[in-house]
């Protein structure tokens, strides 16, 4: 195989590690934890892995020999910078508290589990994977671990290869399974440890203890590099206005963190969007506010952040979505014998509430045609599908044209939809130490016995050798939320929090950057260059943990 | 304004310039040149700017004195990295020539000279800018300069600011512009010299004298980091196929070296299209091909770079545009009294040549409606509108659902398209030392008083020290071209080389890399690192220039 010249550099730089990882570690008990709602309720489902103490490392533990052990580790989900770094740093950290042990790759996601598909990961396969982005090493997959057939399966494919603990790196979803399957063996006592680590470029697995998911930092760097890269042309041209749309379906934690990378004249976060209770039209007349201002000034040129999901956030959208959900479901035969497109929006109208039915009619043909048509194998609206960035300029353009018919044909817009470009970038010097430091600590973990917890490293914003290595009871971050009509135990999703400093940062700013020259050219991430340039945390966690 | 770390870092970084521009210049003059072809016309039409010798500057001249002079810059086109570094070095170039000599640059392009709109360039301007990416200095634009009108508008306007010396940054037709200025004022006796710099990212200004366009090493590099990415993504997850367009009308230079530095399973080059009298169908098939060969062995996921003026290439298609220019041009009110695109099809295709009638029906429809429809102001079809990257997934989707009807369900395309992303860079090493070491040598070529030339930097694969300057009559890179209906004097566009060892070494690798894992990802350009990650010149330079 071909290396990149950067590939090569690269492999040879040693992650960071928090002081406390570096030798014998001494384990601290912190205060009982208790879940962050409906106690009684998680504490009834996981007798064995609710309640349980927080867990801080410190340096200078006694030194213990440990048995070697077999340990399997699974990639769960959407890709993210740094899940090789998670797991050479497991690896490492296995070998050095006893070099006997041995590491299990499971294959193609958590169903490798269930259909014992393995690789055991020796020091030759992990040392070609050292600081690459990815999840190519083993594969990742989006099965998921709920039903016990699962983990009786997973149990028996444990034992045939004598593992006793696995390692789930995961988003939300993927860790409150593992939380499931840890108390599932202990009910069991199968003497299988479970053991999460955070994952998520979206950055929505966040709360007290998990400061930060991994992959989010370098996602974030490798889209603000290419936002300031759209920036630098459109202020060299002044012709374009760039609508860039960003990945992240539920929170809109990219796009604030690229806005405060990059200071675009329009952010929109769909938190806000909804909590202001804005329909399409008030979003649209709004983004082309700053537009119509700007080009009064001469200006016809701009950026405008869209967080992928935002149409499921507009209240009425939200509604209109939900009853198209239900109402296909039921009529789709009826539907689909009509003619055209035009015939099928007229008995659709008809089947929906008075409410929904004008939201429907208010929207653009074309859209609204998609909404209709476009469904996924459980027949819900495919959001992801649709193009909000041209959906956007559309009808940006067509209010301009009737509002302000003397700059209407001056606006012409750019669409862009960034995602794929960055959930698999070499992960920046921050998400290597970091998910390094995550596997070191799922190793730690594992070594004292404990299940159900996730690897936890915290004080981010200072040197690493500071950080904060540890263990977080994964029913802590619980909560209950109906999910396909039942109550389920889950981790709480954390959305962009409207009081929080990163988007007050925003409304702070955001009226000097519409109509001041205020963008900022972040460039590409760099690995070799002085520390204020290759080290820095993102804004997102800057300004949440300044003094 | 609010700079990022890494500006703030790079704009310490002193350009690296070839050993002969360190101190005084020796000029060594050449064989005197012969323009490429129609050697009589050109010389005819260049009385005073054909046959000029070739310049090679040669360390350890004879210290000079230079009077003061001031110089007017202009950036012409679309935007390249590194144009603010062609800049400072003309700058640096000219102050140490004469300490009181003064830059001015001519605001938003060549339209500047001709409205007198301008603004001095100070060393606190020019600070600001050093190593940056993007033409926002002075701004860019697209006004050609064709008339003796604008040109005696612009001598005018020099005239005012005592300016003796215009260059001009731009590609093969500002280039070839300036030729005609430079000319023009000599005839005059105007004393104004006229210089050239080479510059498109689409890198189709390049001849024996100029081994590469600058922008065109930052921009591939930017775009191979995004393939890169891509590529692991598509690695780990498995499931996507990636269709990718790449920016660059005319010439494939952008998708062949994006190709040489990351390997992707297929890469369309469409001097290969034209040269193989591909049909649009043919080319599917071909796509297609690799796609079934590779699903056959388990794998449903892959790369494509798509060339963004590919269907241009396709001759049939080529023959049909130019039928329906000229047709709609006639035809226009006729076409458009019709209700609906069915019946504008009908007589389109009735009011076509069979041959093109027939390409016209094979065509899948919101395609041929495209076609017919979005015209830019001059009637001719905007072929930088067409999502060719989608219209090839639909068609490769298609293609294999008839042929392969078992695995046109796991078929899935991912579309993308790289331009703007890279166009405004911050430039790479490579493209600030060349661009610097280009702007100092037309200070020199000011210096000694040439008109008519272009900046030439050569050698560029050796060590920066050992890079030759010196300057390139502009009228020996020209030829007899037809442009709307005349024959005009203009420099040769450098399409891909069939011949050439970039395309051979495409070539001979891309079974390989259809089949087997292949994959190379580039990374982040890096400014700080070891020179083999930082200093690399792109693959197709390493190729041309192999001993």
């Amino acid at each position: 195989m071909t290396k990149s010249a950067l590939q090569i550099a690269r492999a040879a730089y040693a992650p960071k590690m928090p002081e406390s990882l570096k030798g014998s570690v001494k384990i601290v008990e912190g205060r009982k934890t208790e879940s962050i709602a409906d106690q009684a309720d998680i504490a009834k489902l996981f007798p064995n892995t609710y309640g349980m103490p927080l867990l801080t490392f410190e340096a200078g533990g006694a030194a213990k020999s440990f048995p070697a052990v077999n340990v399997g580790v699974i990639l769960s989900g959407g890709q993210a910078p740094g899940g090789h770094n998670v797991i050479s740093g497991l690896f490492d950290g296995l070998k050095r508290l006893n070099p006997n042990s041995k590491l299990y790759g499971f294959l193609g996601g958590p169903g490798g589990l269930v259909d014992n598909k393995y690789m055991e990961l020796t020091s030759d396969i992990i040392d070609e994977y050292r600081n690459t982005g990815g999840f190519d090493i083993i594969g990742s997959g989006r099965t998921k671990l709920e039903e016990t057939a699962q983990f009786d399966q997973g149990l028996e494919n444990c034992k045939k290869l004598d593992i006793k603990a696995i390692v789930i790196i995961g988003g939300d979803d993927s860790n409150t399974n593992a939380c499931v399957l840890a108390e599932y063996y202990a009910q069991k006592n199968a003497g299988v440890q479970v053991i999460g680590c955070p994952k998520t470029i979206d950055g929505d697995l966040k709360n007290e203890m998990i400061e930060t998911s991994f992959g989010f930092d370098t996602a974030c760097k490798v889209y603000s590099e290419l936002i300031g890269n759209i920036q630098r042309d459109c202020n060299s041209s002044k012709k374009y206005w760039h609508f860039i749309k960003l990945m992240g379906r539920s929170a809109s934690h990219i796009a604030l963190e690229c806005a405060l990378q990059t200071q675009p004249c329009v952010t929109i976060i769909s938190e806000e969007v909804e909590k202001k209770g804005m329909t399409l039209d008030g979003l649209v007349a709004e983004v082309a506010a700053t537009i119509i201002a700007r080009a009064k000034e001469g200006k016809f040129f701009g950026t405008v952040l869209i967080p992928e999901g935002v149409v499921e956030f507009i209240p009425a959208i939200k509604k209109l979505i939900a009853e198209l959900n239900d109402l296909l479901a039921h009529h789709e035969a009826e539907v689909n014998a009509l003619a055209n497109n035009d015939e099928k929006r007229a008995l659709v109208a008809k089947l929906l509430s008075a409410d929904s039915a004008a939201t429907f009619a208010s929207l653009p043909v074309a859209f609204a045609n998609q909404l209709m048509l476009d469904r996924d194998p459980h027949g819900n609206v495919q959001v992801s599908l649709i193009e909000t960035e041209k959906l956007l300029i559309d009808m940006v353009k067509a209010y301009i044209k009737k509002n302000e018919p003397a700059l209407g044909a001056k606006f012409q817009g750019q669409p862009h939809f960034f995602g794929y470009e960055g959930r698999c970038a070499a992960p920046s010097n921050f998400d290597a130490d970091y998910c390094y430091s995550l596997g070191y600590t799922a190793s730690v973990l594992i070594g004292e016995g404990k299940t159900g917890y996730m690897a936890s490293v915290r004080n981010l914003t200072a040197p690493t050798a500071q950080w904060i290595a540890g263990g977080v009871p994964v029913t802590m971050m619980m909560n209950m939320e109906k999910r396909h009509g039942h109550m389920k135990p889950v981790i709480q999703k954390a959305l962009v929090d409207l009081n929080g400093a990163p988007f007050k940062k925003l409304v702070e700013c955001r009226n000097e950057w519409a109509t001041q020259p205020s963008f900022v050219y972040p460039g590409p991430i760099q690995y070799f260059g002085p520390t204020e340039v290759c080290d820095q945390p993102t804004k997102t966690l800057a300004l949440e943990q300044k003094k």
